[in-house]
């Protein structure tokens, strides 16, 4: 568990510092277990990067327990992260029904343009001061490239080092309706999909997909205008849609003032509560899989492309862009010949 | 080059889809070229799916010439169908500086959210049925998974048929600013970013990564408040970044009446001309090198999956679910070890 000692005071932290960088992953868990924030930082980035460090901590932290994760999408301007910042306060203060309060919660901000910019969610983190100073609460932005399975696998990862270290909350905070999504989904145990009112408008693959990947619905800025219309699609939505055990509920919120949040914890503790009925032993082998199948297609492409096979590729490529053959019978020729 | 024989008449369309049923892509890429689009429509398929066909037609399309890709790309209800259809109008009728106008124009829809659904972007098709009845036009969404690579291959594939058909303009139009968006820059010779006034609130990250995939700027809706602020910010950005041999310009349109579409695509034209002078070598192995990779990973995944290696495969995912190893180094034992 975390304790306030080794953050408080920046000249201790500092001295921490010094000794992070020479320390080995079993080091660091300890010193992050204690509170240290430097020793947290690193083991992220640690997983962030390649190497023998990132293999050493991976074996660490996915033996211990993962936290509960809240999976958090929706356009960006849909207030998703003020909403964390309420969601934050909450956390601390309640408990889920069989669940005790949350003393620790962390938010990973993960920001999908990662690809290009490798830069920080400044945004995110300025709207979430008001924890930015609270010792219970740690908040991490998420945008570089990780290395094998990009920032799919980073955002496991890091989560699984929250665990460790003794966060039993994770919210994960994502931008956007495309693929990034998906795989947030795939890591959440519950997924929140913000909407505002007038989404009505969206077309309707878009709805479609949102359906596929809320557990939660929240309709912010519900005392805008469209909010009833809004809560009215996605009924007919879920409707017309099959009926699972678990329909999404509809929670309005006005995350600027607070309403509406307390009744987003319940939905978030009573669909809690379904997933401990349901045992979530299929929900866990899925989400191994999909976190199996991207580091290994990531280092199987990594394998074809070094040491004597990079020559063969730098052929292949010659051939593709000259337009003599075709990306899967190129690949085929680079895996099974020779 | 298209013609307007054998889409006309519907029960000729029917007879034609007996034919196609039976034919190699060879025979339904020679009948598309005639102007048939449930050969089109068939050939789209066969590279969406598995398979032998997959291959064939791969072969045969990778060869031909591809056509001009136009990416579109903005959040949702930016009013990117809108501004896609009054592209199509102008491009019928309008050339580029060094190119003869475009006879024929194909629409991509891209729906990021397939995993899940695998439904069709209704809302787009009904946006644009203003173009749905002229045979110069194809519009196609694609939603479906694909198979090796998943749908950011479908898309390449897909722009490389419609290519080898005869069509030499191709938008590709995707909702989202994640992943796909990415994917879809990669694709595209010119990637444009629809904007709507108030984006200036967007946090830092987002505006970065739109930055990097942007050839040219729109600010759609541009007659409400905040259009003004939303140009100086992009300016800001542009200034503060460093400076490359394009600066992508901003076009200011209200898709709904028209207004800035030609101003666009003049815009579009400019971006074509320069791609031209600057040789587009390097881009098209930096697009042939993605598609590459693609193809490899899934390929390779998919092998690890298959025959003798599917229990080794479960067995690893045993261990993993049960926390007694990671993702990594589960990979590495089914890759390195037996």
């Amino acid at each position: 568990m975390l304790t306030s000692r080794g953050c408080r005071d920046p000249h201790h932290v500092r001295r921490l510092e010094v000794t992070v960088i020479t320390g080995t992953p079993e080091q660091l868990l300890e010193r992050a277990r204690d509170g240290s924030r430097a020793a947290l930082a690193r083991l992220i980035t640690y997983v962030e990067g390649a190497g023998d460090r990132h293999q050493e901590t991976a074996s660490l932290v996915y033996s211990s327990h993962a936290p509960y994760v809240v999976g958090l999408t929706g356009a960006p301007g849909a207030g998703k992260s003020t909403l964390t910042d309420r969601l934050i306060t909450v956390a601390l203060r309640e408990s889920f029904a069989r669940r005790p309060v949350f003393t620790h919660v962390a938010v990973v901000c993960v920001d999908p343009s990662s690809p290009f910019t490798g830069g920080a969610l400044l945004g995110d983190r300025y709207r979430m001061q008001g924890h930015a100073t609270d010792e219970r609460v740690y908040i991490r932005s998420l945008a570089t490239r990780g290395h094998l399975g990009g920032l799919s696998m980073a955002v496991p990862d890091a989560v699984r080092v929250l665990g460790a270290v003794g966060f039993e909350l994770v919210i994960v905070e994502t931008v956007g309706v495309g693929q990034m999504e998906v795989d947030v989904a795939s890591t959440a145990d519950t997924t929140v999909v913000v909407l505002t009112p007038g989404w009505g408008d969206a077309v309707q693959a878009e709805k479609a997909g949102i359906l596929e990947v809320a557990d939660v619905f929240v309709i912010n800025k519900a005392d805008r205008a469209g909010a009833t219309q809004t809560r009215r699609d996605l009924e007919r939505m879920m409707d017309m849609g099959p009926a699972g055990p678990w329909r999404p509920p509809i929670v309005d919120t006005v995350a600027s003032d607070g309403t509406g949040v307390d009744e987003l914890w319940s939905a978030l503790g009573r669909h809690h509560d379904f997933l401990l009925e349901e045992g979530g032993d299929e929900r866990r082998r899925r989400r191994a899989a999909h976190e199996l199948d991207r580091v290994l297609s990531a280092l199987l492409s990594e394998r074809v492309r070094t040491g004597e096979s990079a020559q063969r590729y730098e052929e292949q490529l010659d051939e593709l862009v000259a337009g003599r053959t075709d990306p899967y019978r190129a690949a085929r020729a680079l895996l099974f010949e020779g």
